[in-house]
């Protein structure tokens, strides 16, 4: 089971340069899962159900993608758990002129399908048939690893920041986090949400490359474009009629990218009652670039307090974890 | 009865070079078809109705329309039978700065009023007024004329096409219909509709300008702009929550210019029982442009296979029925 | 109680030089005051409410702000009376590359919340807390200050205009009412809409901006930029499936400004017996820049007449008041 979508890229998905939003193009491809979650989880008898995204693995942006280009998004169902299915995606962006095509990304996508009647059950997921047993055992591995990943991250979550919109550059210093950290606000409207009246995973991630982007351009003040996405656990929905608050500062900068720490509050704008809650939390890392696409180094950070010392020793910590398996890749493939 | 609506062209409505898609134009087209008909059929007590677009008249494509400039849309109403409506539609470009307008399409479209309440029962439209007893019965022919060829295309909607979206150009010959062939699948969502929840004609039909202008640029890799589209019949309406996949391939191509077939499947993604179904076909033609705008001769296509022989007969076939009529329209007006 | 939006700007959202559209800003200023006011109102228990633009006081555009800067949108409550409050929005533009900071607008918007359970009932607002008796006693002075203008404004709002889209620059002399009098239509789509299905108040500012500026541009063939917009009432709600016509003339133009008439008119599709009615009326005040962004004289009008001429003196003396207003602001803060 598989469905590729494609669109040709407008102005509005792409920076001023011609350079294709890191956001535009997760929320393609969670489009494309929430596309064949659905349709999967709706071919057996029984309630109808929407897909809800939980979770995206890490990904990487290999090459960019520019104004004019098709990006083109395959999805494909790689495991089926009682409750959730696994979606694989893959981007190629297409020059139509030249006909030049390249592997732009490489996604893996969790979805759990919610009950159209009852918006808080959890509906049970089809079986999909797998070309060998091996290939179903090693998805249930991915499945088991992801599970254990998903409650770590919950801990993280009870994390305060206050949002901070306005630049506050006369009082902050240059390079140091509070210089770059940035808030936005967005009021969920219809085009933003699913069959049932929850925000698309998408939507939410386009609007955390957003907020990380203006952070890095605060830092760098160059051109700057998204390398990659740490995973993304979506632990809580984030329901119609909702004001989203995406705050992000930088936690991280290695002499080649840097990382910000991206956080999703939601607030209930009417049911106040019901509170302000977190949604999701994620890094996204960065590179800067200068007028002819080649990487330029990152200004260092200024750490101030222990709060951003460590979490800059974290976020080294896990960039030395992507370099080692980004190698250990590489050497398999070979 | 009739309106005028108007709007600036956004970058977002057209190619790189700024000149305006064609399928931006359609939709505005029928976007104010749907408001004079829905106007219209609800002058009289009864139901409240919604008219859904059935038709629309061959029509071509003039002037380029660019970013900037304001595009004027009338729609009149022309003729009425008891179940449907004939809207004429007239598109100026306007160049606020210099003044210059030029008119840039002329359409005419077929609606049928929904009832509100029941979705599949059509309602009956008010009578209008004719200015001579001839228009009416200019009309009555139109309609007559149009009816008879809406039940030819029923037949060529059976056909089958494999939706091919990523690009398989190192396998394919370039110049054959397999290198150029192209799909995109959109999920629908509550912009695209209509109040009674069906998608907008204007919307299906700007997105499959945009898949046969993707065939167009991969066959000529130039700037391609749509030159014309024949008479598009909308056989069944497309419901929310369905997703869309639009395929083009390319049929027939002189010196001049090249005909793409599109074909537009929607397939329910929760209602998996009502299955997927053809909602529309149609011809558009494209023209190939160098950089200062002037006309490129169209490479020639390599055919494979009998069906595409076949095809691209039947291309010509329209191709020179097409240039008959032009001619006879210009001599008739001399 | 405050928020702050934020977003960065596209191109969607500016002109072809890359100015960001006041319509735009008037929008993000809206759409923030929409989330604090309804916030607000639904603080305490009882009906679950949304607020609804009523009024926004006149405000000037104070500087540019370009595609690839971010807009920052603060809004705050500054006054609650018994069933409406004031918000005062300021609008600060960021160069993230730079740092530099501008504020670009500040604005005053009055709002009434309206039961979402029955829409025609306008539910109690939750008394503030002021940081001294005076700001009370200032809040409530604009409070009924802006009551009265209200009730004036009503009266004008029976004048008839009618909708002139397509450009007549045969028969209309250049610098004439006429010859640059322009309307827009747009059919009302659930994306324009609040959570209780009435569009918002900044989409409707967003229409009469662009409007005004096609009348502007017409005029004066250049470079075109909102300069201020005098205050706006919104006597009536504008309903989901309605018909929005949007229509501006020029009324006064000094060497430096010109000021331009809109009117906003209401057409219910379906409900036809409902009628059309005004919704709202307001001033732009546009000036002209060379490619430099430098300001340029606007041509004179020529005037035909008794009505054009009346509206003209009418427009001088709004021309006069604000210039004094303006001055006597200066040499108070001095």
């Amino acid at each position: 089971m598989s469905v590729t979508t494609a669109r040709i890229m407008r102005p509005d998905d792409a920076n001023i340069v011609g350079n294709v939003h890191g956001g535009t193009i997760l929320k393609m491809i969670e489009e494309a899962g929430c596309i064949i979650g659905t349709r999967h989880c709706n071919t057996q008898s029984g309630d109808r159900c929407a897909a809800q995204l939980a979770r995206v693995e890490r990904t990487d942006f290999l090459y960019p993608m520019f104004i004019g280009e098709v990006a083109h998004v395959s999805a494909e169902i790689t495991y089926a758990s009682k409750h959730s299915v696994e979606v694989q995606v893959h981007v190629m962006s297409e020059n139509i002129l030249t006909g030049a095509t390249k592997m732009t990304n490489r996604a893996a996508l969790w979805y759990v399908p919610f009950s159209l009647k009852n918006v808080d059950n959890v509906t049970e997921v089809p079986p999909i048939k797998y070309a060998s047993p091996g290939q179903e055992e090693e998805g249930k591995k991915r499945y088991e690893a992801q599970k254990m990943e998903r409650l770590e991250t919950k801990e993280r979550n009870g994390e305060l920041l206050m949002p901070v919109s306005a630049p506050d550059r006369t009082t902050k210093e240059p390079y140091t986090v509070g210089f770059s950290q940035s808030s936005l606000i967005h009021l969920v409207g219809p085009s933003d949400c699913t069959l049932h009246g929850f925000v698309h995973g998408g939507v939410t991630m386009k609007l955390m490359d957003e907020v990380a982007g203006i952070v890095a351009a605060r830092h760098c003040k160059t051109n700057i474009v998204t390398a990659s996405v740490d995973a993304i656990n979506f632990h809580r929905k984030i329901m119609k009629g909702c004001v989203v608050t995406v705050s992000g500062r930088a936690t991280f900068a290695s002499n080649k990218s840097m990382e910000i720490e991206v956080f999703v509050d939601a607030d209930p704008l009417i049911e106040a009652e019901k509170g302000k809650y977190r949604a999701v939390t994620a890094f996204f890392t960065y590179i800067s670039l200068d007028k002819q696409g080649k990487p330029l180094p990152i200004p260092p950070m200024k750490l101030e307090g222990d709060g951003e010392q460590r979490r800059f020793e974290d976020g080294k910590m896990r960039y030395l974890q992507n370099k080692a398996k980004r190698l250990a890749d590489k050497e398999r493939q070979q």
